[in-house]
């Protein structure tokens, strides 16, 4: 293994990784490979903490555990023109994710938009990805999902509601498209990973302790610490995050009827909702693109910081590394990430081929 | 009149001086009686700047100036099943906005789940009105529309984006609805104009100057100054706030083809979204609504701060705001915004009947 913290690992050979030890746990082959691709596709994209480094201990562990049903029989519980609800029973979130936006998508073919809301589901990554899966349709797309339970309402102590996540793609007039991929909170639970694991502390206004103290120790999160909802403080737009957090519970567990972030297994069972809506019914998608050139030049051309050397548009230097990583072929892998690949290889009987 | 700055007036004779007031510069009775319910509905709410506070400054002068069409030929661009686009012909927002909420709700009702785009459109007030349309129809409610170009993208320093704003409405299990209506700004321009008529200097966060110094005097917004996107900074999420503000460009400008906050006219003309998914499309209601009530539940079961009496739900203390001032009959009215009447009443030859 390299002395670096990050090696360069092979895309082909993460994915190769991947799908042997899904494959292994259970999974089909498609299934393995789809949630293999998803999984790189974070990487490449530079969401590390949605990527391959949670291959073994969310998705192999949970499977172990029976968390997850490789087999599952996902049934539509409603099924109509525009609208429907995927019970995905236990499925790995990948797999009920890419499917329920499938639908999504042939939905919106037919009618012009569509809903898809999904319960009895589990983590599915990176909510960018299915969103994204609209795109080459033309369409707009929307990906939505319950989080584990870590975050406090305005006001409150406990750990009430979760870290639900909204995600929005749509076309643009450039070479990448829009990407939105948010959690409703300051932000998303992986930061205070990673400064747990570089020993750092994090800025006033992201957390708190069980007593509604500023938390900057990222150690001190768990057992009672919380999450803040975007905004912060109520002067500084609490209301909005904690109000954009239960929007999507709405939309997806309570929606489909299996349950918000307030009452599912925290960060364990998931449930998600997927839209689609195809530029097309609303005007011709010549008009479309102008108008997104029109506010992207706009954007752009605002005065800007001196140390700022260019505003970018959210997707946009997500595609760019995307497009980096994938003609370099490869991505960068935390040692401690590929130490844990290592020994769930030798324990599944898969062979570890990821170092050069 | 009396000495306070707020006396109380009664809901029927706003609306009835609405009416009149409307009617004399050029709106059918049926118009400016839908105008008037819907600038009262704001007050009842006690969403004070979005309410008849503007009744002339915005929607009168800005029809005798020639930017509100009274006899707006609206037209649908494009018409499908679950998807139209309206061209509203420079009507009042708030035709626009109830005609087109009119359409998505009858789509929802066929097919589950309905988007309506809508340009050349005007300011439509609160955008809550819209999306609670829905709530009687046991829907989910959507409306979105451009604001005013007042914001800057992060790292920026001039007026790119609008003040836009997400509303979304969906029954509960209690007797008020969960309704978030949000600018896609830290705090929505309202609070600045109360702040300065009140002599008040403003927390740091909500805006900045021209060179990005915190802007905490709220005189100074105009000429150069800007709002920030929700998460105020980088390192707060600023980006979040950035990028749900193009989506609601997104899903109104560019979709409905008439431009977005980047390119239309600052704050006169307007586009908007509407959206309804019907919820038994999806599940039973009943299903819904207990699933709602174990969220609702958890969420006030939550340990709170020993300053909190009760963590509301958005929407719930709109409700019983509204729901006392119904029985009281009565909404306050600043005492600037009834000499501004009084003086319009004498120019438009219309009683001012408003006070005690």
């Amino acid at each position: 293994m390299s002395g670096a913290a990050e090696p360069l690992v092979s895309n082909a050979k993460l994915l190769a990784f991947g799908e042997a030890v899904l494959t292994k746990v259970g999974f089909s082959p498609d299934d393995a490979a789809l949630a293999s691709r998803i999984l790189l596709d974070a990487d490449l994209r530079g969401v590390a903490s949605h990527g391959m480094a949670h291959l073994v201990d969310f998705y192999v562990r949970r499977t172990q555990a029976g968390k997850v049903n490789p087999h599952p029989n996902m049934q539509l519980t409603s099924d109509q023109q525009a609208a429907a609800t995927l019970d995905a029973d236990n499925a790995l979130g990948f797999v009920a994710g890419h499917h329920a936006m499938g639908i999504a998508i042939e939905k919106a073919r037919a009618t012009g938009v569509s809903w898809v809301s999904v319960g009895n589901s589990t983590h599915y990554g990176a909510g960018a990805y299915y969103a994204m899966m609209a795109l080459e349709h033309d369409m707009i797309g929307f990906s939505m999902t319950t989080g584990g339970r870590l975050v406090a309402p305005p006001g409150g102590l406990g750990r009430a509601i979760g870290l639900n996540v909204l995600s929005v793609a749509a076309p643009t007039s450039r070479e990448w498209p829009y990407v939105l991929d948010m959690a409703t909170s300051v932000v998303a639970a992986g930061k205070l990973e990673i400064a747990r694991r570089k020993g750092e502390s994090i800025p006033e206004g992201w957390a708190q302790t069980a007593t509604g103290e500023p938390l900057t120790d990222p150690t001190q999160l768990h057992p009672d610490g919380t999450m803040l909802p975007l905004g912060g403080t109520p002067v500084h737009g609490a209301f909005k995050g904690f109000g954009l957090t239960i929007m999507v519970d709405i939309l997806t567990g309570a929606l489909s009827g299996f349950g918000t972030s307030a009452e599912i297994d925290a960060g364990l069972t998931a449930a998600h909702c997927f839209g689609a809506l195809r530029i097309d019914a609303f005007q011709p998608l010549g008009d479309y693109r102008e108008r997104m050139e029109r506010m992207i030049a706009a954007i752009k051309e605002t005065p800007r910081k001196e140390s700022v050397d260019e505003i970018m548009i959210p997707g946009e230097l997500e595609h760019a590394l995307a497009a980096e990583r994938r003609a370099d072929g490869r991505v960068p892998v935390h040692a401690v990430v590929l130490a844990g690949f290592h020994d769930a290889a030798e324990e599944l009987g898969v062979t570890y081929d990821l170092e050069d």
